[in-house]
């Protein structure tokens, strides 16, 4: 560490800085030592290890200013590391590398394997990962134990250069280490074999003792039998001072824009406002996982070829990238099928922890995406996006809106997905009226209303059709696009709920659980203020039974979410 | 096909078929027209693809009884095909072979190098992998394009036997397929160098075909060009007669009973009763990701070592190896951190439209596991499961309860997942006390109660404290343990919130979204019998805040879902 790694401690935004991730994040110990060795925390800080209120948590997050994402699912750090280094290789154009300590057992995660083809791929050069063979998983002996050998050759097979070692010969080491940052165009793996517990009779290479701490009386012995030594200083070199990131401003942000009355399919406003916002700011950048020419993403693509990253068909290794790309400050948008993002949940989630900035956009939302059939189809992930914390969760009906919502995503905080339509719809607003995260439109209000119908995407379209059936009917209907699932705009919901009796109409090209429904209905739970008590009577229409193949038209019939099970729902409510 | 799968199409449901698993479910027109050759279908069906009502869907779904299992979502047909093929070897004992036919843009996907790894860790000689490596996919080349080479060299790497082939020469595919078969104790891959739209002028080796159909004119050229032939008739081989799979009896089941104020934690009891399952069925076959020592799976694996199959750290592998066993009617359980299910979500949700009947047990839910913090803290897995089509969730709070529903597990159809606790907590239920899928449990009551908490899991114990807390004050509380999330009992919760002037707190160890609280609110909309007006007061706890390392307790208070928060929600509702 104290000759390879540069970095300097006292100021970990210097973006010259090496990164160093811990891949097996439940190394923790080791990696809160380094930061006591390299006086980085104190003896006192460090004995508060796993306590509450403690930066030592029991795995790695960026509440310590030197972590750079949370770490604990295993076979996520070297996906991530993949991100910085595509952002010091090709974006900071820095000398600075990016060090990762994988585990043995996590190499059984194909998101391991993600990565190792991807920075093969992008000629990651700055990027070394260190793998600790130490034989032993939680359970006991991982799938290939200690044959170094096998993983050299699945490394290699991936185009990485390799370097097999003792990881207890110091020498061995510092020859590994030499030879990881010679000029190539390759990224490096050392594979370290080493032994669990080294240097301690009762734990060397011993089964049972994963995670496990030492009572008073076997610290003392291990403490003993590795020498006696308690603490040690080292000093870790700082980088030679480096330009600081180009700052991120370009041309003022021109939307497109689009004309009432017109269709246009709000998955390529979304590639629309994307290259715009790429021509505005010159810290943006996206990826894509080989469906570009699906969710347009490819306007950004062919634009701004440099700050375009094709990830192939590789969803996690794709929010990893992400997630690795915001370390260095970078604003990436990522893009697939809504229902592929499903793939990455767990680095979703764990983007969450890492207090990561990423925006994601799912395209070919819901059973309206038609023939290619339920394989396709999203419908589980507005209830997966919400449940993330801190997240934010959009579904545009129109070209301008959704144009709106992507630049406001370029400063949003946190986790923020946008669910986009396949189908070409109806331009409904004109491309002054204001959307805002947290808002939503009342889209047809009269003091006549007797129901309100609360909507968003396609289904805004069936029900403005509900509303015209209806009208017909003598029945008046407030509609509400509730374009912000997460945050809802609860304030008008409320209100509409009170102008129409409670009675309220939800529906949604989504399952049943979880969606638009059910943030609909946490807004009417009793808040903090203790107002919210409900006397509602709220149908809510969503798709039922497994779809197939048909048209959206008729697949949204048969889901029971058409204009025509708005309609009959509306009347059941005030019949 | 003719001379090498050997298939009853008279009687898909033969143990002794061969498996035939299009991975690149784009493909289905292919796989469709073989079922055609093979006079499985009929010309009219067949001129029904992708319309709405036919069994001929734009991917494969088992509404075919041909098909095995649904794919389209990329890289998972290989790792189900894991699954049938170790059913075959280890259970089955068949001859019979899994056919797989892979596309190229999926093997970007970290799942499909998670089967290489397995299918060649369980030597599984059975299994036969295509590669259509045509160069092309969605939106232009692959990111290996045609290089054999490199397939060849990964595949190697991870075990596998490897034939590379001119995929268009006959001769080759079918010395290819004599190797393929030949005796080894490895799977194998063949490699077959393609070209998209071969023998048609305009399409072969072209980008942006992808995914389109031809006009009558361009159709009719296509084929003049591949020669004019429109039928093609095959006579497809059957297998031997087989013996059929072992009938699904053992020993009657003995469930395992705890005490009644004793302490057991949940995950534990599963564990116990997973057991107990497997010495009264012999369907019965478990899997977990290098945890049993956690999540308590060890139990079965050391009793029924011939039917537990460690899948180490790969969870999407895991979910696929279940789907593939369930093919062959085996009954798999499957255990790990629910975490780390968020992983496998593509899985779990394909494996709803495959109609896959597998259960999930997830440990370590929510902040109450305490000290290894957020990463390993399942806080989005209840939205996540109750979004799954068909899904079962449960979340028990003692150890009986636990042991009732794992059972109920066995045969339940579809989805099912059960939520399990790291903690140890008390026994609260006789093992005589009957729980059952869509039932709750009255905890608390009487005739002047004046607010219902509804609770599951860890936070019943927490809810218990609070109700004895309350009796102090003279506040009398409806107490529901809600252990069937889904579906949930909503005739309970409507009887106690009449009860109860509308007042509820429901509590949950989750993130506020899609969890308990959702569901609950969801079963207060109206019904199809037009019932479920709500004039509810509802109070929702649930996980606020980022949580940290910590005692079980001090996270349950910080997150505001502890037994003085839930006293305080009641306390605020009669005020």
């Amino acid at each position: 560490m104290s000759s390879y790694l540069r970095y300097d401690f006292a100021n970990p935004d210097n973006p010259a800085n090496d990164h160093l991730i811990f891949s097996k994040g439940h190394a923790s110990p080791l990696l809160y030592s380094m930061y006591k060795a390299a006086g980085a925390i104190t003896e006192d800080e460090f004995m508060t290890y796993r306590r509450f209120g403690s930066r030592l948590q029991g795995h790695p997050t960026p509440v310590l200013p030197w972590v750079d994402v949370a770490t604990g699912s295993l076979g996520q750090g070297l996906p991530i590391a993949v991100g910085v280094a595509l952002a010091g290789k090709y974006l900071d154009k820095l000398p600075y590398h990016v060090w990762v300590l994988c585990g043995d057992s996590e190499m059984a995660e194909g998101s391991i394997w993600e990565a190792f083809d991807k920075a093969s791929h992008y000629k990651l050069n700055n990027l070394i990962a260190i793998l600790d063979m130490n034989r032993l998983g939680q359970r006991g002996e991982t799938e290939l134990g200690w044959n170094s050998a096998a993983y050299v050759e699945r490394a290699t097979a991936f185009g990485w250069h390799t370097i097999a070692i003792d990881g207890h010969n110091l020498d061995e080491i510092v020859r590994a280490f030499d030879e990881a940052v010679q000029p190539r165009e390759q990224p490096v793996l050392i594979v370290a074999k080493t032994m669990k517990g080294r240097g301690v009779s009762f734990l060397e290479n011993k089964e049972n003792w994963h995670g496990k701490a030492l009572n008073e009386e076997q610290a003392q012995q291990a403490i003993s039998e590795l020498g006696g030594q308690r603490t040690l200083t080292i000093t870790v070199a700082k980088p030679e001072a480096a330009r600081t990131a180009p700052p991120p401003s370009g041309e003022p942000l021109a939307l497109p824009t689009y004309e009432v009355g017109s269709k246009t399919a709000t998955r390529q406003a979304y590639g629309d406002a994307l290259k715009a916002l790429g021509s505005a700011r010159i810290d943006v950048v996206a990826l894509d996982a080989e469906v570009s020419n699906s969710t347009y993403a490819e306007f950004f693509g062919h634009a701004f070829p440099e700050r375009y990253f094709e990830m192939f068909i590789a969803e996690q290794q794709m929010i990893a990238a992400a997630v690795g790309l915001q370390v260095r400050q970078y604003v990436p948008f990522v893009s697939t099928f809504a229902a592929f993002l499903t793939r990455a949940y767990d680095f979703i989630r764990m983007a969450a922890i890492s207090q990561a900035n990423i925006r994601l956009c799912g395209s070919h939302a819901g059973v309206s995406i038609g023939e290619d059939g339920p394989s396709q189809m999203a419908l589980e992930d507005l209830a997966m996006m919400r449940a993330v914390h801190g997240s934010t969760v959009l579904y545009p009906c129109d070209a301008n809106q959704t144009a709106q919502l992507v630049a406001a995503m370029a400063d949003c905080s946190g986790i923020s997905f946008l669910r986009s339509t396949r189908e070409k719809t109806p331009v409904l607003y004109s491309s002054d009226e204001q959307f805002k995260i947290g808002g939503s439109t009342v889209v047809r209000q009269s003091d006549a209303d007797q129901v309100t119908v609360v909507a968003a995407g396609i289904t805004v379209h069936e029900a403005l059709k509900a509303c015209a059936q209806l009208k017909a009917d003598g029945i008046a209907v407030r509609l509400i696009d509730a374009y912000s699932v997460k945050p809802i705009d609860r304030q008008t919901l409320h209100q509409a709920a009170q102008a129409t009796q409670g009675r309220l109409v939800v529906v949604e090209d989504h399952w049943p659980e979880g969606g638009l429904g059910a943030a609909v209905l946490e807004a009417f739970t009793v808040d903090g203020a203790g107002d919210g008590a409900m006397n509602l009577k709220l149908l809510h229409l969503a798709v039922q039974g497994m779809p197939g193949s048909g048209t959206p038209q008729e697949l949204m019939d048969a889901a029971g979410i058409s204009a025509a099970h708005i309609a009959d729902a509306v009347r059941r409510l005030v019949r």
